[in-house]
């Protein structure tokens, strides 16, 4: 089997020749991109290997109308696909009329939250439901996650830890590409905890580590370990960040590496699970390595959600609130109030982004 | 640090001396049970060296009573230990008084099932609710897990993955250990895609392999990987066969090893996932490498669930139904109804093993 796909030069020339885009150093189209100041004819040149890489996996994951295409050879070739988690099918529903004008999909980890979010996202953006309708939970029948649909804007959970998020992250992926969805940004809004800041502060992270400090993600597939680089949107960090205010939001948010760990106790170097087998020294020593190293915050699920994504040519990030500081404990004992008011500000900023591009995309 | 705790022999003599305890070869106490046919004086002598291993994890993980101990000396030093993903408290709870009486832990994948799994079996053990009383989801306000309590059972949602059954069997063995809770048995009933077995199919676990066929649970702790061997009771897995009866049930139950994948579609083999780099052939060699090697099933827990319940000293199994034939197919889609009736079966099995097993302490 070949492990690494092989990459088809023709194929990728054929679509170029159809296909002229202006791409940042990070694969994005810019091409109609109205605020792309940070992006000039010079940064394109300075980074042109990295160009040339990213001109490949566009043509490898996208349409020439720029919406999604798979890098499955299969997929085409059935005659209905199911996507079984979210309880939606290619032959059950018509996909592209539900789903064709999604821009935007934030997951976040439990139901109620991404419920939240979707009425939050439909206040913000003035999305308004026809009389007498209310969201529904259209995954309600899989059991497995809850997606709410507020038009352009995809709600959807995806439990906790790297394969939850991973399934998601597939169906999702195919769920793109039966709707023919356009160049969409996917964002994962999350909690985490803090390395050396506060409670509360906002996380934008700028690449995924596993629990061994790799900037990448593992799996086994078929009987071999296989990893995959694990990179976020650096424009799109960026962005998020020039929307960030101290002063008007009160709270800090920060930029920095995320460490995405397979467990919250033993792996997030926790001493209060059912089994700790080092000392609270061993712990600090490892927190510190961490700081030093760049990581601001550590979570479950950032490389898998940094690698599927950047594999599949999606624009996307990561924006966490920091439910406490992991230098001062363990224990997440934040009174239920002040972590509901945190767990909203990652909500907010990824709502301004989505406000923003909307805005830019009508003309105003 | 230290990776492998270090077992300090004193300690386990100590304990010794003032426990007498008859073991099987699987560590579990047979001193007082009433139906211990297959553990005669014989096998433990056949099996000594593996019943001193055994002496010393009981040693490490009871107190005399059978109350469950935990392997981390922090625990005993909080004031208070905030079960965050289920929310529950020391200190805000009576943890004793609520849960001091579970004997059965149920785990599986989506809160309904588990709701349906609690209404079943307390109609199985013929346990009555108080008049004017219903059963609530006891870690509601968390919105990561549900859980049910129904007399000495408990019924908890899993969610997908290693690492969300992590974050759960943590917190559930520290709730065992805060509620006092004497020897417990874990169950996880789930669902799964057998290979070479059809769908509808009952798997009881003999062991969990992952996804390279080895025999343990791999994690990052402290940046450096440490690896669990996932064992699961094997006289448990006879106990639950026995309990199975083609004839009677109307579908067959079969006893065999269990792969446990990080990813549903590329990690369990799958041609229909967001991205595909193997070709059929390449699956089927690697799922006849399974059948050969003696899994029956691939799920996305077991590993992870038999380490962490042996390293606990907990009796635990795996049941699980099969809901397609992978070497026949990859696409789930079995009609709804169908399935709910298939996803009964592990339900089925666990439910008479738990009669039984009340109905012996009950003396009947």
């Amino acid at each position: 089997m070949s492990v690494i796909q092989s990459i088809d030069m023709d194929d990728i020339y054929k679509e170029l020749k159809n296909n002229t885009i202006k791409i940042d150093a990070n694969g994005n189209d810019i091409s109609s991109e109205e605020d792309s100041g940070s992006a000039t004819s010079d940064s394109i040149e300075e980074n042109e290997n990295e160009s040339i890489e990213q001109l490949k996996l566009r043509s490898l994951t996208r349409y020439n109308d720029g919406s999604v295409k798979l890098r499955n050879p299969y997929i085409e070739q059935l005659e209905s696909d199911y996507l079984y988690h979210l309880s939606l099918g290619s032959a059950s529903h018509d996909l592209h009329e539900m789903f064709g004008d999604v821009k935007f999909v934030c997951m976040g980890g439990t139901s109620s939250r991404m419920k939240d979010f979707a009425y939050y996202v439909m206040k913000e953006i003035g999305h308004k439901l026809p009389a007498g309708t209310q969201l529904q939970d259209i995954s309600e029948l899989s059991g497995r996650y809850s997606m709410y649909k507020v038009g352009p804007v995809l709600s959807v959970s995806h439990g906790m830890g790297t394969p939850s998020i991973g399934i998601l992250l597939h169906e999702i992926i195919k769920l793109m590409y039966h709707a023919k969805c356009k160049d969409p940004t996917f964002f994962r809004i999350g909690t985490c905890g803090g390395i050396g800041i506060d409670g509360g502060t906002v996380v934008v992270s700028n690449e995924g580590v596993d629990g061994c400090l790799r900037n990448t993600y593992e799996v086994a597939v078929l009987g071999k370990n296989i990893s995959r680089p694990a990179k976020l949107d650096q424009k799109l960090a960026r962005e998020l960040m020039s929307l960030a205010d101290l002063e008007r939001d009160g709270y800090e948010t920060v930029c920095g590496k995320t460490m995405c760990a397979n467990d919250f106790y033993e792996g997030q170097g926790r001493l209060d699970g059912a089994f700790c087998d080092f000392t609270e020294k061993d712990k600090m020593n490892f927190l510190h390595k961490c700081k030093d190293f760049g990581v601001v915050n550590i979570e479950m699920e950032a490389t898998i959600f940094g690698a599927l994504t950047y594999h599949a040519g999606i624009k996307a990030a990561i924006v966490c609130v920091a439910l406490l500081n992991r230098l001062k404990g363990d224990q997440v004992s934040t009174p239920k109030d002040i972590m509901l008011e945190w767990q909203k500000r990652p909500q907010v900023l990824v709502s301004r982004y989505i406000k923003k591009k909307l805005r830019l995309s009508h003309g105003h």
